[in-house]
């Protein structure tokens, strides 16, 4: 096959404290045995991504240039921000980690993809092409549009990574912050298939109303003056020892962590200055408020905070287990596992300041698809 | 054998807000099958004996009362700080939780053990006499004095666990905070023996040769300016990734996990916005400084902070290696698990309030013993 050229969004923070967007015209490399060239028709913006292409750049400071087709928008990021990346600076970042599209070549162990077709985890899918490895993709089943496939990764396999982190450590139930999210509906949906009790902490009365509608039994809002007796009236119900957070900053781990504690001393019979001896785990998998965690230990000595990352948890139970955790995902993309979309936009539009100041408001449950392609 | 009486320190905070210190006479209960009386000759005054002991009191309004024999002493505790000893409150407290003696009556199962020397670990060892499971015992080496057991638990099997925990967990070397104390002095020796690399954090220039007499490699002074670059590199060096923290409070914790990412980074070859995926683990096993842990979360995402506790470690660990870790302890308990102790005090003497004041100071390397029969 002829060598194809496409567009691929570049991300570079510079030393002098800019931040530069472009896309960047590159030849896709002829792929490995083990390889797919898949032409990119539908990637999604997650969280994770936004770090990625903004970085700590002050977002009110973004101005466009350079041309419609061949947007350049820069920004500024604030001298005390930087030493945070001081890794990537001057380096151009590729952005986007999940994303399907439809197999337009292949290395020899893979010919038989041509035409279908896949998800992908790769960095770089806000491409127009992108090179990935087999064991990276996933073939969507016959009919199944790319739309559909685009976010089969990184919101799937991180809920079923906490459900699996849950089971693993000797937990049956859960606690989870920022729920309203798309990842968080999605979690509550999937706690429903499996029985498992979710205690589901928001921010808002109408956040409260979208869970409920989705059937979940616990919702919290944070913001209310009840609040952590609440949460420990749940926990204790549920016997839930484990939570994972998304908010990262200020008390909420350890709001959780006393809550539990508070739930597991209803049931105490004899008073040991240590607390239970039941560990209490939160894991911080986000970081929605970029405090500092603060922790003030009045919740015993049997408990753990930690950081939590669903492709480093996958490597941890190993490639068997890990697989299964996709097939799973793959029968169930249309149900637990779907995700609805905000707006689609293309891959120059993503550059523009006001999409940009859109899609990173990060609204609840909202969820923007680039589609590279579009015609 | 007729029954046997005896002195008891016991320990009560009421409601109110008064802790009340006392020397209760009770009558020694008789051993079941599986149980020894011990008549306790050293018992010693452990930090987390002290914690037991005074609770929040504010021990500036210490004041003694009764008899000199039979001393009653209070202080008290403001009201703010009773909710941290809620499940307490108006209930008599045991003090002590390890010592040794010498075996004055048996149960069936232990019978041959009457007159010898052994340590108990047991919850009110601050006692003349006090009955103890012969699974809780250590029978000394003949000629091994009580005095030379009476601490045979609590630091050497901390100092043990310590070491099990970072080799279960997969980890080489490790960071040590207040590292002058008694049981940082043990673990220094513990490590020499063992080869492993313990890089000691103390906060005095005097503590750091103190360390270096006993012929630590790596000893840095918190105090210093260049105290974080001074860590980062020995961590480099050492390849440590777990730190065993009895401060607790403040940005210590988060200063070894930045310190350990920034060693990471180092040798890292490619940019990762979750910074390096090798977990770094800090336990927090004391709490000398009371404020809350300070978390900034500036060392990736492969992060672990939790509490840590002896006992608990063991119960997880199972009888049959915390056995083998109590023998280690009898075989050394005159080299490396040797203890020195500044003072040795009686049962009133230690409700007297200046000397309240002078074992609570925890100054470095200091520890007393309580005599509790002698004559």
């Amino acid at each position: 096959m002829a060598a194809t050229s496409g567009l691929e969004l570049r991300s570079r923070i510079t030393s002098e404290g800019v931040l530069e967007l472009w896309l960047e015209e590159v030849t896709t490399p002829a792929p490995a045995a083990d390889e797919v060239v898949v032409r990119v028709e539908a990637t999604p913006i997650n969280p994770s991504d936004l770090a990625m292409l903004l970085g700590p750049a002050d977002v009110a400071t973004l101005q466009s240039g350079g041309t419609p087709e061949r947007p350049v928008t820069t920004a500024s990021v604030p001298q005390s921000r930087l030493g945070f990346v001081a890794a990537r600076l001057d380096q151009p970042m590729l952005v986007g980690n999940e994303g399907a599209g439809i197999v337009i070549d292949a290395g020899s162990e893979a010919r038989g993809l041509i035409g279908r077709a896949v998800a992908a985890r790769a960095s770089g899918m806000y491409a127009q092409y992108r090179v990935a490895k087999l064991s990276d993709c996933l073939v969507l089943p016959e009919g199944t549009s790319p739309k559909t496939g685009a976010a089969a990764f990184v919101n799937p396999l991180t809920t079923l990574g906490m459900i699996e982190t849950m089971r693993r450590e000797g937990h049956t139930a859960l606690v989870h912050t920022a729920a309203a999210s798309n990842l968080g509906q999605m979690l509550q949906r999937l706690c429903q298939e499996e029985g498992i009790a979710l205690i589901n902490i928001v921010r808002s009365a109408g956040q409260v109303a979208l869970l409920r509608e989705l059937g979940a039994k616990y919702v919290l809002d944070s913001t209310s003056a009840t609040f952590a007796a609440d949460l420990t009236d749940a926990v204790a119900e549920t016997g839930a020892t484990i939570g994972f957070d998304a908010i990262g900053g200020g008390a909420m781990a350890a709001t959780i962590l006393t809550c539990m504690e508070k739930a597991l001393a209803r049931k105490a019979t004899a008073y040991s200055r240590y607390g239970s001896p039941v560990h209490k785990q939160v894991y911080i998998y986000g970081s929605l408020d970029v405090r500092p965690t603060d922790l003030p230990r009045n919740f015993g000595m049997a408990w753990g905070v930690g950081g939590w990352l669903m492709p480093w948890y996958l490597q941890k139970i190993g490639p068997r287990d890990a697989q299964k955790l996709h097939q799973r995902v793959a029968a169930e993309l249309t149900t637990t596992f779907a995700s609805r979309f905000t707006a689609e936009i293309s891959l120059s539009e993503a550059l523009a300041p006001p999409v940009i100041a859109a899609y990173n408001k990060r609204a609840t449950g909202e969820k923007y698809l680039i589609t590279p392609n579009r015609a």
